[in-house]
């Protein structure tokens, strides 16, 4: 079992690329003599230090607090492996940060509590969110979801940011908003179904209504989330309380009749028929993966543009379009939040990205687009400021 | 206040070094392509995340936890400026990741907790514990850090480690060992008096306890601990049941008569007169930072050794010589707890490296001497493996 024995499972490319683990801690400077020490640590260091606790703001500029995001997980809702625990999510974590360096420059370290009660995560975080310039919560299970980000973004002047949320809301919108684009409609003639009422599906009906888009409606497993149903939890009521306004009350495949826009983050699967039956031009996003919602050859048939969340696939909703550039830009603006202005302006920057290249199998650019980022970042710290959340 | 911003206060060296903090997280791999993502992330990741969901042994191979100690404070004794909080505390959290790294290779991510409730403190590291190998404590003021330490090594099966006591004691014992072999003593032969019953007066007495120092008595601000005494927090009071055989009851100088060792970590001031009240071939640490309890000239004097805390004197007793080698044997025998047997291996080892260039000005090694870590991690790891906490 030791790290240097060579182990049949590492046969696996996946297992041989994680021995050891993705992510090291490299200082910045170096001690090398006892003149750096007496500056990197005692005694220089209490200088530093003694500034800080006399103007706190400075801890911006003399740590790697402002620059440094904590991924935070409790590992109820990982990937599509559903609640494996905090050990087991680490491997995501470590991933998550190194796609926030490595595509933005965003110092990034993986947080894996041992506690799924929602109070202790909320309180946890706040505690340990003094070293930290922002929070990523990932992979935390819906709707405990929802009240955790709400609640640390009341407590704390950092971003607070769950990407499973947003990360793919900012994606897809920016996906919808090229496929809009390439087939001339604005957003808000279209109608939209979203099938799928967790933290995701949730979080893209949001967006699209911030963005503009005519009419969303929304399905759990149990059909449309409307306000006649019984069942709904507070984030599912309060959404039917703004969506759904052609009173749909069925199935997702009854309300996709005629609808311009079908996006998938749920699971299930639709029928060919029930593409078929979409308006012209139809937009399907089947975003759920390994196996998206409709076989993306069979939705092709009948629609104008076709999205998944998979790599194999032209058209990949990939939130790593998304969260490094967010981070990046709140960062740059010392952003105490990230607002709604800021994640469409994210949305936009990446669907700018594409510009003269669109076509219907190009509406998202590719993630290892190295434009990318940077015009998020950009677009975003300029909305952290339009929107006077920014300190810097 | 923008980092590129030149600023009057980086003239101070220490800020200028300190200027967008100390520290990186690094990929140890890249992802330059849709294969690589889907390795090291979706959808290979989820292979590795089942492995350790199904065998959370498996999270010591496929990631860095079995590398990585949290570097935990709650900035309420930070170096001699005290309870300065957990943002002005960063810095030297960092300085000490830094350390870790440089001199021992071990990954440290500092984490700087927002109370100081004994109970909040301990649940709040065990939620945080899954994403590490190891818990180093740091700059926790006594006697609230011996609670916080016990009731985290009972309830963690990783190290926990405050270095405030622990490092000062291993690299105090070990220069005491080399100047006892010096003057030609055991250990058992000598009577030692501490200055000092806060958390590294306290350890410091019990390491000497532990190697079999004669007799140890211990005096704080109001004099010697013993029994008599009903002002004493359960620490002193432990204390008191197991040191001070001699029964002295007065001031440190009073014990100090005829003793052979002092060790001052009080910030107090001792006489010269005191010192040279001492036995024939003494041994004087004054270890306070930035001022010895006696001026190391003036001890020099009258005592043989004379060893303090400062880079600008012979004989340093920096915690340095310990804690990167402890935590990296720790590591490298996947050990679940630091044992006494652990921190006795370090302090000899450390005292082996002085060898035969033992002299009254160096009985300690240069902190920057690179066989120290290695030293102290293959001693660390055989005690670990002695003791029956090794895991590998």
């Amino acid at each position: 079992m030791s790290a240097s024995t060579a182990n049949p499972r590492d046969l696996d490319p996946a297992f041989a690329l994680h021995r050891g683990g993705k992510l090291a801690v490299t200082p910045t400077v170096r001690v090398d003599d006892p003149q750096q020490l007496s500056l990197a640590y005692t005694p220089g260091v209490a200088r530093v230090c003694t500034a800080i606790a006399e103007d706190p703001d400075l801890v911006h500029d003399y740590t790697w607090a402002a620059r440094t995001v904590a991924v935070v997980t409790d590992g109820t809702a990982v990937l599509g492996l559903g609640d494996i625990g905090p050990r087991a999510a680490l491997p995501v974590m470590e991933g998550k940060a190194l796609l926030f360096k490595q595509f933005a420059g965003v110092d990034a370290v993986p947080v894996c509590l041992a506690t799924t009660d929602v109070d202790e995560l909320v309180e946890t975080v706040i505690r340990l969110a003094p070293g930290f310039g922002g929070i990523n919560l990932e992979d935390i299970s819906a709707p405990r979801c929802f009240e955790i980000e709400d609640r640390l973004r009341a407590a704390l002047d950092i971003p607070v940011f769950h990407d499973d949320q947003h990360g793919t809301a900012v994606v897809a919108l920016a996906a919808l908003r090229n496929a809009a684009r390439l087939t001339g409609r604005d957003l808000g003639e279209l109608r939209a179904v979203v099938a799928g009422a967790g933290a995701s599906g949730i979080a893209v009906s949001r967006i699209l209504k911030e963005a503009g888009i005519g009419d969303i409606s929304v399905a759990d497993s149990k059909g449309i989330v409307h306000a006649g149903r019984d069942d709904l939890n507070p984030a599912k009521a309060a959404l039917a309380g703004w969506s759904n306004a052609a009173g749909y009350t069925g199935s997702v495949e009854e309300a996709l009749r005629g609808a311009d826009v079908f996006i998938g983050l749920s699971g299930a699967t639709i029928t060919e028929g029930a593409v078929a039956g979409m308006a012209g031009e139809a937009i399907v996003f089947a975003l759920s993966n390994p196996t998206p919602e409709v076989e993306p050859a069979v939705a092709r048939r009948h629609a104008r543009v076709v999205a998944t969340g998979r790599s194999d696939h032209p058209n990949q909703i990939n939130n790593v379009l998304a969260f490094p550039g967010i981070f990046r830009g709140a960062f740059d603006a010392r952003a105490t939040a990230i607002t709604e202005g800021m994640k469409l302006a994210a949305a936009e920057a990446i669907a700018g990205t594409v510009g003269d290249d669109l076509r219907a199998d190009f509406v998202v650019p590719s993630p290892f687009d190295p434009r990318v980022a940077p015009a998020v970042a950009s677009a975003v710290a300029e909305a952290a400021r339009r929107d006077g959340v920014a300190r810097a």
